[in-house]
């Protein structure tokens, strides 16, 4: 049988991993794609020499034994792999959501070569026109290594979830991010000095932004709702909240709940609306969330015959991500396809609704200081706007400030801006700062 | 298209799980399975009318629409479905490791069906018989449902996997000795009173052996090797001990540690040997199956370029485990077969070797008197096999006795018995019962 020919764009984090695997494990990869040799046909990037000493590769496995390629280069490899009758599939590792790379995927399929990508920023963007054109060419996209780094959660969707309905999506996506809010529940650390260290050790970008502000955390999340719930990128307009806002005192008050606060991805289906956003939420010490620290993810799946199921393992890491493109190239190698990209789990119209008008449990920090009354002003303001409380916690102290800790029965967030006004109105100085933050129940 | 046609044989929990998914969401699965329908084209049971009450089906469904059949009549209507053309898959969920069973499974696939169980007593007895007949007859065998109901592991280790090499498996698999471990950790009950209350609340059978003397978790754990390291049945022989022998006092032991204590399925990939075993282990409470408490079957697997991943979910259950059942039909209707039964994941050639020749830590519970000298007595002869203690705890006591816990270093099994036997030798009377359980690390 004639071999699958790969070729590899780009040769970092992820595309180093995934050749590595690729060249360290062929009868094992022959074995489970069916008996057919999974081949690097080439690797293209613009420092042949550099990659192939980290990575442990044969400078032969380049496109060049060069030690810098010009873009223009890099390119005449591009277009000469995508001439060549002989490749049978690209994988782009490259990243970004430019233009130039919407082009390369729509070249790579028109070329007639399967497309593998751990690319979740134009997946996010462009997902749904380019598994048109796949379907157009008929032709794969592979991406289990965009949501999630190891963890098979695209495939499990696609093939396993099949006999069921999801109505939840609850995951921890971001590794960076949940190092940090870790560091600051394990240890007090503010939100800072966690940056810093996760910087230092390499769980964080020297520009973070992406990570810390939920943007990488919010494309996950619509590559999810696409694959489940059929809604295209561009319908997908979500609150996302980062984590630089959480403070230490925010911590001790999630502790002295029994809890502590993640950076969540949320989708919930309710009749046929979803409700979606990222942002802190306060996870009790009873869910399997509460556990998952430093940079491991975590995605747990609510589905309406199967109950809940819960999806651990890591997010990111050079050979973890390409573990996860090797697999995708084996099941295109083996099953010659994925078929169905748009409506694998899709069911029925769904439509994106305000996260703000879902009725959740909410935990409401009142920044204040203790004066006699605080209690009552508060608890009086958010029974007038049809809020029940389930719990007034006693106050947090922390240095000359107190924190008041207020968990609201299921209500929207909407409902909690309103009772924030009244008191605002009604004693103009009692609230020196607040915060409401979700609780998953 | 014409439909994809589907016959149950057998409408207890799974089948009637199973039945009513496909009847209640036909839209959601035609999608699902690229644009083709499916369809029950009828269910075999000897209780007709009872199965369409209890599962909410029309009794058109059914191969009669009387009360009760016999063995005679419902051999009579298998027999027509298999000869029946337009049929393209059948469903056993029948049960049981009979040659009645074996038999049917053969003439399933010999008429042309597809083949989808949830029959893990069987599979774990004939699996590779079953899948060198089905690859002969070019036809599927799907059996998500046989290993922890709704977790999708088995499609997850075919396809999801196959970009890297698992090399530990680690299982909660079995929901009743679970739950009872778990009221006996949580309740300090012991083990008869939570054996009774899984039966009265109908998680253990009024005839639970198969469940807490380990039958069943290593039936489980069988097919996971013969799928992952290609060891058929007939060469799996391993230790199974079950739960019966748990006291109380293993619980206050574990608890002293910040530990508890679960049933586990285990196999440990060294080279070319896999270690297996289904026994109690001690947790730790920085483990992620600490936590899976009740009904709740969890997996962990290792794996050498993706690191550690943990899938949580019900592994029993009328609709969970249909829902599994489902998406092998789904599968197979979408792609037309699952590839590679038996070749998916399996790595050159392995030997199982015996867990107690493979080095663990164990805890060790000595049953004492307090008498000074005992934890040295105990130490000297420890150390006398060369065995490393990392901690000697104070003793529990509950009521006459006294349990000293003793956690050793990676030994074996068969390095503590001799330990013990020297204890025995020089101090006769110092044991009155001891107990060692590994630590999962």
């Amino acid at each position: 049988m004639k071999p699958f020919n790969v070729v590899i764009i780009g040769c970092g984090n992820v595309g180093g991993g995934t050749a590595k695997i690729i060249y360290s494990t062929p009868q094992e990869l022959k074995q489970k794609a069916g008996g057919r040799e999974i081949k690097i046909k080439q690797i293209i990037t613009p420092h042949p020499r550099a990659a192939a000493k980290k990575y442990g590769l044969p400078l032969s496995l380049f496109c060049s034994s060069k030690t810098g390629l010009s873009k223009t280069e890099c390119g005449n490899f591009i277009e000469a792999a995508l001439k060549n009758p002989d490749v049978d599939l690209v994988v782009e590792t490259v990243g970004g959501d430019t233009n130039y790379i919407h082009a390369l995927h729509k070249n790579i399929l028109k070329s007639g070569k399967h497309l593998v990508t751990a690319n979740k920023a134009i997946l996010a963007k462009h997902g749904y026109d380019i598994f048109d054109y796949a379907k157009k060419e008929n032709k794969s996209v592979g991406y289990e290594a965009a949501v999630c780094g190891a963890i098979p959660l695209i495939k499990v969707v696609q093939d396993s979830f099949t006999g069921d309905l999801i109505s939840k999506i609850t995951g921890i996506v971001n590794g960076t991010s949940n190092f940090i809010l870790s560091r600051m529940a394990a240890e007090g650390a503010s939100f800072e000095d966690s940056l810093k260290l996760a910087q230092k050790l390499g769980y964080a970008e020297l520009n973070p932004a992406m990570d810390i502000e939920g943007t990488d955390a919010a494309n996950k999340l619509k590559i999810l709702i696409q694959l489940i719930y059929g809604l295209s990128a561009a319908e997908q307009v979500f609150p996302v909240k980062g984590i630089t806002h959480l403070s230490k005192q925010d911590f001790m008050v999630a502790k002295s709940l029994n809890s502590t606060i993640k950076h969540i991805a949320l989708a919930i289906k309710a009749g046929n609306k979803i409700y979606a956003c990222v942002q802190p939420a306060v996870i009790p010490n009873t869910d399997y969330l509460y556990g998952v620290s430093g940079a491991t993810n975590a995605v747990k799946l609510n589905a309406r015959y199967s109950g809940e199921h819960l999806f651990v393992g890591q997010g990111a890491g050079s050979s973890e991500t390409g573990s996860a493109v090797v697999s995708d190239i084996v099941f295109i190698a083996k099953h010659g396809y994925i078929k169905d990209l748009k409506n694998a789990v899709t069911h029925a119209v769904h439509k994106l609704a305000d996260y703000n008008d879902y009725p959740a449990s909410y935990l409401l920090v009142i920044k204040t200081t203790d004066k006699p009354g605080v209690i009552g002003s508060v608890g009086t303001a958010i029974g007038d706007v049809n809020v029940n409380i389930e719990n007034i916690a006693q106050s947090i102290i922390s240095g000359p400030d107190w924190y008041l800790p207020v968990e609201v029965s299921k209500c929207t967030a909407k409902s909690l801006d309103a009772a924030i006004a009244l008191i605002k109105k009604r004693r103009p100085k009692l609230i020196k700062d607040y915060k409401y933050i979700p609780i998953l129940k």
